[in-house]
């Protein structure tokens, strides 16, 4: 009977004459998270366009979205524990679960089988079959006895393996999946308090801001047994102990041609380090303090955005010159930004403007706009075949 | 009437009770080419399974496919001059066009509305809908009055632009194509015959390997205006002449941690060339002369098949060490490989044995083996989402 129903919407689809899911490419597909009403837009960035909303998702401030290995099914992290595995088809709700107390995020396993949340609250990290949000294994984050850290810049990386950072335990970890029900981890001395970090798109090196001292902590995953390195001591401001809201989303990190563009903590800058040597190789002035700094998939321009009050501005970074070539005020408030898998557009979120800009990158002209409720994070479904995300 | 037939389809598929199209995603699809039999067989890499076979398709000796933007439709260039647009959905040909006498391949736009064919005869591009398969535009390659090229090693590269090499003229030619129906190209001399080329996974630099002399001709897509640089002067044997089909396809050419991995031609090496000051930094010794020169998506390994007559080997590079690590015998003729889009796996090609072979890249085990009849090519939908292929 279900499938006499879904026959008749999917014929009513292709004939276009009723709503119901026709058959599509799900490669130009992607969610855009509506934080104020916990739900997500469904969206193609081909024609620019809203496919439908998918409410219920629960707390979405601060969410995060990975997608399935075939690029049908959003993962969808928010605030309050939820995991929500969304159809993009149907978009409809497959499966929803209330896995933590607390939790920021999460990745998907290489091969595509795990999706791994990251938590605060218990701290640590819990396995999930992709398929079925059933709990395969988890990795308490218990550094000392009885102690749990939160975890934070969790990040998938080849080998079925998963780095990430513990916040009161000063450690990096790296777990290996390979066994799903028995992970095994290992344990590396960070510094103070790391509060977020990334791997490179090669997923080679895992970095992690340090909140309570100066730099950053490297671990090079290809040669674990040299442990961390500290790079950039002139990072940050940890002994100022800014507030979070303001700290960079170091995911936002940007690597191009060889050198990585990313955010000062607290300064006006973009701090752009050399990646054969990872030390600093030049600063650019921008115009507040930088929150993302994202790289055009080609790596000719980086795209940033800023803390409050600067929040309403975009600026546009030539890489070669290292000069800024463009400012944009795509609305007040913008969150996030993301581009298109060959970086011809990219779209922003302006969450109190309750819109999403999509600018061309070549001529910074405005594509289009669509209407969004308090409009966060934007992903596109193509991060389902990259590293890191 | 069509759409209900279509309907029915669909709720058979749904119910699993009929053959049919059902819902998925695309993003874990490909195809690899039969080129005994012209046609293609469509695959999923999640399963490791054959979704279907699509005939029709002409001579596919040297065939070449890309993807719609949405990752649903596979365009595949035959050597016949043949374009078809298949849909990996429906394992049916959309659209056929004999658009030249012989072609060999051809890339997508970077906003996908175009797919543009490289043609030896008559030499030039041709540019056509994506959409419809309509021919929107042409460039011919005369280069001197009455005198047309063949075109080699066409990428796709920011900017709604395409690079590729003229054999005849010993030119790199860059057309954009942001007009549609006005291309605007720009010549640039690069060297004696240029027979194959490709551009940087970040769309920066465009390489033409030299026939008629040593070396590659490197034009910077960011600085044009300096015009091709001739490098690696100890690269090739013009001199020698050797018969193309030992020649290696420079698509194959891999970029790791900044060093690129590239097949000699005629010796037995794969050469690293340090791409920041685009100098030879060592050569690893091989089996064979080296076909495609290939890295694992996170540039720690790269795999390298051979010409006749060590076409039954494939070899393992590990990228920090430039040590071979591992040899494996897939079968005979080996003709092509293709990684899953984070790496985890290899499907390799083996044309005389009529079958593909599935490798895990960390364990270097046989995850599945699948019958093809007398297979080349293999090629995953990710590819709608990257630059230059």
């Amino acid at each position: 009977m279900r499938c006499r129903i879904a026959g008749l919407l999917l014929a009513g689809a292709l004939s276009g004459c009723a709503n119901g899911p026709a058959l599509r490419g799900t490669g130009d597909l992607g969610v855009v998270i509506e934080r104020a009403t916990g739900s997500v837009q469904v969206v193609e960035h081909s024609g620019r366009t809203s496919l439908g909303a998918v409410p219920g998702l629960g707390d979405l401030s601060h969410a995060h979205v990975t997608y399935s290995r075939d690029a049908r099914y959003a993962f969808v992290f928010g605030r309050d524990g939820g995991l929500t595995k969304v159809d993009l088809l149907t978009q409809r709700i497959v499966k929803r679960v209330i896995q933590a107390g607390n939790s920021i995020g999460g990745s998907v396993s290489q091969d595509g089988r795990l999706v791994v949340a990251q938590n605060y609250q218990p701290g640590g990290i819990k396995a999930f079959d992709a398929e079925t949000l059933e709990l395969v294994s988890e990795v308490p984050a218990e550094y000392a006895l009885g102690q749990f850290s939160k975890v934070v810049g969790l990040a998938d990386v080849p080998g079925q393996k998963f780095a990430y950072a513990l916040f009161e335990a000063g450690e990096i970890w790296v777990t290996d999946f390979s066994d799903p029900k028995h992970p095994k981890t290992e344990r590396f001395p960070a510094g103070k308090q790391p509060y977020d970090g990334l791997v490179t798109p090669d997923g080679r090196y895992f970095m992690a801001g340090l909140f309570g001292e100066d730099g950053i902590a490297l671990l090079d995953l290809w040669h674990p047994e040299k442990g961390v390195r500290k790079i950039l001591d002139g990072y940050g401001r940890g002994e100022e102990k800014l507030p979070v809201y303001k700290m960079p989303h170091l995911r936002g990190w940007a690597m191009a041609g060889g050198f990585a563009f990313l955010p000062a903590v607290g300064r006006h800058e973009v701090l752009v380090v050399d990646t054969r040597t990872w030390t600093e190789a030049a600063r650019v002035p921008v115009k507040g303090q930088p929150v993302f700094v994202m790289a055009r998939p080609d790596g000719r321009q980086v795209w940033v955005n800023f803390a409050f009050p600067d929040n309403g501005w975009v600026q546009v970074i030539d890489t070669p010159t290292r000069q800024v070539v463009k400012t944009l005020a795509p609305g007040k408030a913008v969150l996030h930004m993301e581009f298109t898998p060959r970086g011809d557009e990219v779209w922003v979120s302006s969450r109190d403007d309750n819109r999403v800009t999509v600018y061309d990158t070549d001529s910074f002209a405005v594509r289009q706009t669509l209407p969004a409720t308090a409009p966060s994070g934007i992903f596109f479904s193509h991060r389902a075949g990259r590293i890191g995300f």
